[in-house]
Order: C-alpha cells, then structure tokens, then sequence
C-alpha cells in the first residue's frame, strides 16, 4: 500500500489540489520536520502539546518523562493526532484576499501504545538522537538503566494521514494581475549557526566531522 | 494584570524553572511565530490543525475559508487550545539521556467566537496581511465585499497560558563532564532568501523597500 486511504476527517477539502495522500510525501514532511504537535482529549477538553518525534515506518514514536501528561495519555491508547509543519515562504499577492504561506503540513490520526521493552526503547532512543543529530549515538554515552526507566516511550501506528502544501507563486484573480503592486514570493528557511561548545567543556575536543557537515548542509 | 492565571491544566509540571506565565513572554512568542497549531474536539476525538494567527492584546485572531472544519468549530464557541513553538537549537550533550533542544513555546486555552462586524473583520485582516508582511496592508489591493463574506474571522480571548522555554547549552551530569564527547549548541534559525517575483508580473516594478528591508532584516 502506497496511499494513506482517505476518509471524511483526513481528506483535504479545502484546496483538494493541494492534498496528498501517498506515503512518500507524508513520509518526508514528517521526517523534515524536527518537532510535531499532539493534540489529545482530557476530560471533554482538547491539548495541544509541541515535541520532538521519530517515525519507523509507519508508524511515529514519541519519548517524554514519564511523569509527563502527554506521554501518559498518549500511552493509555486514547485517540490522538498529530501535525508536522513546515513553513516555506511567504505568498505576497497584489491582492489582500490572495496572500498565503506556502508550506508543507501533514496531520495524523491515531491511537497510542506504551513501548516498553528495554530493547525496544533503546532503538527508540537511538531514533531520536539521530534524528536530532546524525551521528550522536555512536559517539554520546549511553542510557542506565535507572535512565532508560526514567523515559517513556510511546508509538503510534498512523491509522490515517494527509499531506497538505501550497508552493509556487501568488494566484491572484486575473483582473488583478496588472495592479502595479510587486507580487511574488519571499523563501523562508531554517539554517544552522555556528556551533557553540559548552562552557564547561574542557579544551582540545574537536567539533566532530559529522556536526560539521550537519551545518555546513544547513546553510 | 501582567500574568496569566496559573491553574493544572497550564502551568508547567515537568522542568518548572523554564516555564513563564507574564504576558510580555507569552506574547513575545505569540508574535514572533508565523504559524500555530490549533485543536479542537469534535465527536469526542482531537483534531490538531496548522494555521496563520494573529494577536490584538490578549485575544488571538484566526481566519479561514467560511466552508473550514476548523473555523466553524472555532466560531462555535467550543473548547480549543493552541500551541506555538519556536526551535533555537539542538542541545547536544554527553550523555544521550541529557539530549535536547533549545525552544521557546507557549500552550493556551480559550473559547472561540466569530467577528462578524465588517469593520472589525477588516481590522482583522489588516493585521493578518501586516504579520505576514509588515507595509504589506497600504499596498495590496484591499478586499471586496465578496472576498469579505468569504473569510471567517474568530476571535480567542486567552483563558489561560504557559510559556516554556528552553535555552542555554547542555546539562549533563556532572560524572560526564569529562567524557571525550564535544558538547554544546547548534543554533538553528529561520532566515529569509531571495524574492522571487512572480512569473506573470509585468517588468517595471521594483521590490518595495519594505520586503527588502524584512529580508535584510532576516538573513
């Protein structure tokens, strides 16, 4: 299966142009993005909490203390859903109606499961340092055990999913293409600065290779 | 009042000391975000939804399509809570546990209304237009009373609100100071490219100042 199946709450109804349905476009805008937002319901009321993820599959892993309301709802099996945004440009249209953002979004339904097993949570862990830096969990030090129960582990198989992006230039109504207003668009993009050691490093431990390129890509 | 009211659903339980509940932090954020996340309940089951905001003193302003699932929710008057994030940084400590990122976030709650007035719809939109592009208002071509009816405005008087921030480089335990692992911050931003003009606007027009001046501003 390569499409998502499509229902009444994940189609896109508004621009059904810009929908996607197929795994490989879910798949890259929620790996693109570094952090998502969970949405929950406790008692009648919704919660909207911001952090980091990691997918396998299709499935999207979530980590937090486990003291954590978050992570205990999202591991009692209750419904959730999840967006991943990224946001791309600015759409500057001669007309105040035709402004937008172009952007790339996914939003997720699901319900959660605890991940429990130590095995299992160690390649969770790794999931996440690596997506957080490539290259960290060959190099930083382990999890104890008093460390790796200290973290919960919560995956969520993606039940349904929707892709959601607008790109190009401003759609303004034909009549309006003349206006003497510049149209056009302003790019938008994250980059990475220069690395700052931590103050309580001690001296001659090199900035590791693979940091380097991770900034050096992101320039 | 300069703080939101402190209550269990938002103040911040895990890592205390990075949470803050002044207005001048809580707005801050508000405003420097382009996006937010905003959820809902619908037939008992959370729905989390990406969208433009915008705030006039402690109410924020979403808009949308009449026809949106999420607008019409939102103008019901029902329950929403909304999330806006903000990531600095990669936060790369010793050990993998101690693994973060540095961010600023704020989680709020509230019931929506819709603005139905034209004058205060119009008010609205200038400020939407202007938090996209700032000039960008006393430009554009201003909305007909068609493309008026078209847009739902709501309004959000803030309940209740959290910030969270994270900042500063790692905090690893002290028995892993001395580890040969390099250790600090990879600070990530969000920068501003080159305009690219729309392929149908005739040549003549210049780039205003104001859209240069916004990507000086943001490189």
């Amino acid at each position: 299966m390569t499409e998502f199946p499509q229902a009444d709450k994940n189609r896109v109804r508004r621009h059904p142009e810009r929908g996607a349905y197929d795994k490989d476009s879910v798949h890259q805008i929620i790996d693109t993005a570094l952090i998502c937002h969970v949405a929950f319901v406790q008692d009648g009321e919704p919660f909207v909490i911001p952090t980091l993820h990691a997918r396998h599959d299709d499935t999207i892993l979530l980590h937090g203390a486990s003291s954590s309301r978050m992570m205990k709802h999202v591991e009692s099996g209750q419904r959730v859903s999840l967006a991943f945004s990224l946001v791309d440009g600015l759409v500057l249209a001669r007309s105040v109606f035709s402004h937008s953002i172009n952007y790339r979004s996914v939003v997720l339904f699901g319900q959660g499961e605890a991940v429990t097993s130590k095995a299992a949570k160690l390649v969770a862990l790794e999931r996440f340092t690596e997506r957080i830096m490539p290259g960290r969990w060959a190099e930083a030090r382990q999890p104890t055990a008093l460390e790796l129960k200290a973290t919960s582990v919560a995956a969520i198989p993606i039940e349904m999913a929707s892709a959601k992006l607008r790109q190009g230039p401003p759609m303004d109504d034909d009549a309006d293409l003349n206006l003497p207003v510049w149209a056009g668009v302003v790019p938008l993009r994250q980059v990475a600065g220069t690395p700052v050691r931590d103050p309580k490093q001690p001296d001659g431990i090199p900035l590791p290779k693979y940091i380097l390129e991770y900034v050096q890509d992101r320039q």
